[in-house]
This record gives structure tokens, C-alpha cells and sequence, in this order.
């Protein structure tokens, strides 16, 4: 009984998730997405897509990392992949939340969870790269689906947007050819600019 | 290839379940909560509480119905637990709907979510009856957080949800110890009714 206050106590704070705006929008809308609709998405996804994964995964543990991946942003809020001052990779700040938040639960489901959320961020592990894979991939559908969305709100090019969403070949070679024509027809559509396009015009 | 393009079909219609409103809000917020935001939280909280299930529980199982339990309501809608007209359970209308929804995929991936839809609603494995405990438990958590919640909003008795919240005693012993406690208290606290307490004040 003494575990389940301290899990009903964490089932109360990740509530906050809820409240994390994102940058990218819906499919075809003007509302930014929060954290914990933007989790269950890639988990949805991981359920649906687990089969495109290059090398065998242990689909639990990949749900495990996207269900929990943004959970530090309670504390250290969301970090804008574009962002060049700041990265988004394991800052000390989100450290520290991860320690603060899964610290809430029992210590040996602290544990678990907080080496589940450093193996996500290190990204190394087949089950940590199909992770990051549907990470990068739900924000390009959506991006293609909003007329560029936060490539055009934020003036990002072709060739910064191709750097970060080539970690998606990490987890699967079939994602990545339909990610990468994504990006190719959107060049062609003109909703993703080449980065010398405007000087080639001039 | 062509696999790929129904599952994208299918992760840009699930998107749709973000705009479903439910009556619950979020933890000590004026907040209604969505139907993915609560598809996440349930998640999140079979990862954290699957120990407490009395039955040996396939947890990747439980995290499949509880992410897709109500992707039917992108066509069929919220139905209020404590609407006395309309069932929770598996109506025409929601059938359909799984349908039309989980046949976006490829066929074999289309019966398989098909089936363990079918599976949560009837409610009799061992997975279903604690993703149900999932389901009936984190209402109530919120709606003891925002004194009384959808209880006093819509003027339920104790009878009504405590015939409701047993649900979670065929999934858990030990959240059910806990639920039912929270119930008491919520009727020691006053905001949650006995059907007859304003007759024995009369």
C-alpha cells in the first residue's frame, strides 16, 4: 500500500504533461500539440510501425521510452528541435527532473525508469533508435500536413531539417526512404526551402 | 510500401481523437481532458501499477487496448459514463466505427486491433479486466482532486459510482482497497452524495 500512494502520487504529476505545449501543430490544424498527446501518438505509432524496424525490438520497452521520453519537460519544458542555442539532448537541467520525477515512485521502479529514460536519450540500443525514429517521423507528417508548419514558422532549411530527421534511418530503412521523398516533394511543393534557394532567385 | 501508406493513413485519422472532449477535467484543473490525453495517462499507468494486477497480466496486451480503447469514439463520440440513456458498451453505432477506423490498416493488422477491441469491451481476459481497472481508476483519482468532479457537475449518487468503480475490483485487490477508500472519504468529505442524505437531513 505503501507503493501504490507512491504511484498515485507520480500518476498525479505526469498529469502536468498534459499542459506542455509544443511547437508542431495537428494534422491540418492551427493547434499546437501538448507533450502527452504527442506521446500517445508515438506510441500509437510504435504499435502500428514495429514491424519496419530494421533490427528485432522488444516492442514493450520501445512503448516504455516514448510514453516517458518527454516527462522531464514537467520541470525543464520543451526544448524546440531548431533551437540552435539550446540542444535537446540530456541537458543537467533534465537530469534533474528525471531524478525529481521518477524519484516519486518506488526506488526500484525509479530505477527502471530512469535508465529506460537515459537509454532513450542516448540513443544507441535498437529499441532506443526505433524510439527517436517515430520522434522525428510524427513531426514531419505533421509539418507536410501544415503547409511547412514549423519549418516555415521558423525559417528552418532543407538541409538543417534532412541533418535532423536522418536519425530516422537508424531505426528503419523503409521509414526512411517514405521520410525522405516526404522531404523531397516538399522542396518541389515549396513548403521547405534549399538553403541558397532565395540567392539562386537573385 | 503499400503497407506504409495505410498505416500513415491510419496515424493521420487517429489524430482526430486528440479533439474528443471528455467530461472528466485534468488533476485540480477546469480542464477537460481529451480522449489522448487520457489514452496516455491509462498507459502510463499500466506501466506503473501492472504489479498490482491479481492475475498474471500480458502488460503489452494492456497497453494495446488501453492506447486504442476509444479510437471508436473519432466517429461514435464520448458516451458519459453516468449518461442513464446510452451504454458505455459496444453500441452498433461504435462497431462500425472500429471498422471503418482500425480498416485503414493493412488486413492482418486491421484484425488484430479489431479483436483486441472486441476483447477490452467484453471484459472477460485477465487483460481486459485490468485495462478496465485503468480505466474506472483515473477518473477517480481526478475527480477526488477537483472535489468532486463530474459527481457533483452532474449530481451522481455514491450508489451509481460505487456500482460503476467495482469494475476495478476484477482487475485489482489492492487498487480497490484504495478506490473504495477514496469513495469513503469522498462521502466523509461531502462531495460525494448518498442517494438518500438529503432525506435524512429532511
Amino acid at each position: 500500500m505503501d507503493d501504490l500512494l507512491k504511484q498515485v502520487a507520480f500518476i498525479k504529476e505526469v498529469d502536468k504533461l498534459k499542459y506542455i505545449q509544443r511547437r508542431t501543430k495537428l494534422f491540418n490544424s492551427d493547434r499546437r500539440e501538448n507533450d502527452a498527446e504527442h506521446s500517445w501518438h508515438l506510441a500509437m505509432m510504435t504499435l502500428i510501425l514495429a514491424r519496419h524496424a530494421d533490427k528485432p525490438i522488444d516492442v514493450l520497452k520501445v512503448l516504455k521510452m516514448v510514453l516517458i521520453h518527454d516527462v522531464v519537460e514537467i520541470d525543464a519544458g520543451d526544448t524546440f528541435i531548431y533551437d540552435s542555442n539550446k540542444t535537446h539532448t540530456n541537458t543537467q537541467e533534465e537530469r534533474l527532473a528525471a531524478k525529481r520525477i521518477f524519484g516519486l515512485l518506488p526506488v526500484e521502479q525509479a530505477q527502471e525508469f530512469l535508465e529506460i529514460w537515459e537509454e532513450f536519450e542516448e540513443g544507441t540500443t535498437s529499441e532506443a533508435k526505433f524510439a527517436r525514429t517515430m520522434d522525428r517521423f510524427e513531426p514531419l507528417l505533421q509539418n507536410t500536413s501544415n503547409n511547412g508548419g514549423t519549418w516555415a514558422e521558423f525559417n528552418v532549411d532543407y538541409e538543417t531539417v534532412y541533418r535532423k530527421k536522418k536519425v530516422i534511418k537508424e531505426g528503419s530503412a523503409s521509414i526512411w526512404a517514405y521520410a525522405e521523398n516526404l522531404l523531397n516533394q516538399s522542396v518541389e511543393q515549396g513548403i521547405l526551402k534549399k538553403e541558397n534557394s532565395s540567392n539562386e532567385r537573385g
